[in-house]
Formats: structure tokens, sequence, C-alpha cells
């Protein structure tokens, strides 16, 4: 979808959360159509890929790390459940707390996931180059993370609430 | 609640789509706390920025330059009209398609928020510094309109009044 317009957009072109919101669902779009064959979303993906590499995690160690709402998260849970992807295992020790385990069905996809990752990423690669890729992406940890230049290491305080939800 | 992770997240802090989701939803965060005491949301602003820029365009036309669906801009209108900031009107020309304009209070309203909108603009930029802010936003056009180097679709002119407009 072209974004070109004859229209005066007046500052949005030059407000950074414009710009950001425009460019992710460019991205998301390309990811969607990418990963329709498998039926993943962008959400389901990264929490497919946390549990994949940290295996053992509870629901809130998972939904924290990725900055999904708890609510949005066990239903996202649900999901991946119900398609036999990952499962939720009720450890002995702590019985409030399930633990996070993919599949053998899950860890399959998520391998059978990789090559269209890399070519979906590719494709948004090519966009701004190799260089600019990765000024990009430094760009967007430190409107993340808060750090300017990496130097300012996250005063809290100072910036009013982001509550919790940075991620996906 | 900080992102700070000590968890594996694998390919996810380089891929682009998951960087510009987590900024994107730390910049929204901030604009809906400052835009909070007007109720306005991050759509609603663009819709109203374009109207007030552009009095008597169609719907089809403003959804078109935002990128809103048009189902989805059909409901963020009424809303708006709801709350008597903008309003649609038929022109006797073409019975079929309405014409939008600011309302006095839609128009006040946007001066109003010209404000906030420039201390949360200033709070973003802060993170990546005035330079950073330039780069970021000229390779977030460049992801979005899939333009390398700028060259391919979107003409740089179109991009430069950045440096000293206003700051917003």
């Amino acid at each position: 979808m072209s974004q070109k317009t004859d229209l005066d957009l007046g500052p949005l072109p030059e407000l950074i959360g414009y710009v950001l919101r425009r460019a992710q669902l460019v991205v998301f779009q390309d990811f969607f159509t990418t990963f329709a064959p498998f039926d993943i979303s962008p959400a389901q993906f990264a929490v497919l890929t946390v549990i994949e590499r940290n295996p053992g995690l509870t629901q809130s160690q998972v939904a924290a790390a990725l900055g999904i709402k708890r609510t949005n998260f066990v239903g996202l849970l649900d999901e991946l459940e119900r398609r036999a992807l990952a499962e939720r295992r009720q450890p002995a020790r702590d019985k409030r707390s399930y633990a996070l385990y993919l599949t053998g069905e899950g860890a399959a996809l998520v391998r059978k996931l990789k090559a269209p990752l890399k070519a979906h990423e590719n494709r948004m690669i090519a966009r701004v180059g190799a260089d600019g890729r990765d000024r990009l992406v430094a760009l967007l940890h430190d409107v993340a993370d808060g750090a300017r230049n990496g130097a300012q290491i996250r005063p809290k305080a100072s910036r009013s609430p982001r509550r919790g939800s940075a991620g996906i």
C-alpha cells in the first residue's frame, strides 16, 4: 500500500511516532503475508521463539520479556496450546505457576520458519541497506529503552508511565 | 516495568519488525499519557491534523492518506463527529461522498494540542538526539516506502523540511 499522497500532512511525517507506526505496519504486513501459510502472527512467533530459547519459563516471565499484557498473553498461549505447538506443565515444586515448553511439533515449526523469516528480514533490510539496518536497529533500541547514545541508562523516574508494555 | 531481561530472546532484538514494534509501543504509550487529558489517540490526532490541513476532503481520501482501513475510519470519524470536533458535509455537486471539516471546537483543540505534542516529541527526540532523530525518521520513511536510500519512490524534497520546522 503506497502512502504517496499530495495532501498536506502537516507535522505528521516528521513525528517519530507517526513514521514508526507507518513503518511498523508495512513490515508487519510483509510478515503476515510471509507467514500466512503457517498461520503465525508476529506475537505468536515471538512467544514461540522465547519459549524455545528458554524452556521452563513461567507465563509471567515470557509475557514480561515481550511486554505482552497478561490477559492477552493467556489467550495467545491458549491458542498455541490448542494447536499443540506449546504446552503448560505444572511444576511439582510450585503449583501456582505453569512452566512453558514447546511440543515437538512446535519446535519443528520454529525450525521450519527460519527460512521464510530470513527472506522476510532480507526484504526489509533491502529497503535501507545493511548499514542502514544496523543504524535503524540501534536507534530503535534507544527509543525503546530511553537511552541516548547508549549513555544514559534508563533514568526511569524522569520518564513517565511506560507501564510495562514495550513489546509486542 | 523494565524490558531489561536476562532471557535469551534469540534473533528477536535484531529483527526490524520486533524493534519497530517495541519502539512504537513505547512512543505511543508516551503519546497516550500526554494526550489523556484531551482523550485523543494517535489515530484521532492524525485524522484531525489531515482534515485541518485539507478541509473538504472525502472520507476515502483521508483514510487513504493515513493508511487507515475504511471500516476503521468510519468509526473513528463517527466518534470525532459525536464529540463535535469534525463534521461530514454533503456536497451539492456529488451526493455520494461527504466532505470533511473541523468544527470550530475541533480547530481550537488542534491548536491546544500543539504544546503537549511538542513536549511529547521532544521527549522522544531526547532519546536519540537531534541528529539521531533525523536519521531515524529518514530510515523509517525508507522502510515504509520501500525506497533504498530514498532514491526509488520518495523524492528527497518531500522529506527535507525537517530541521527547522517548528520542532514537532
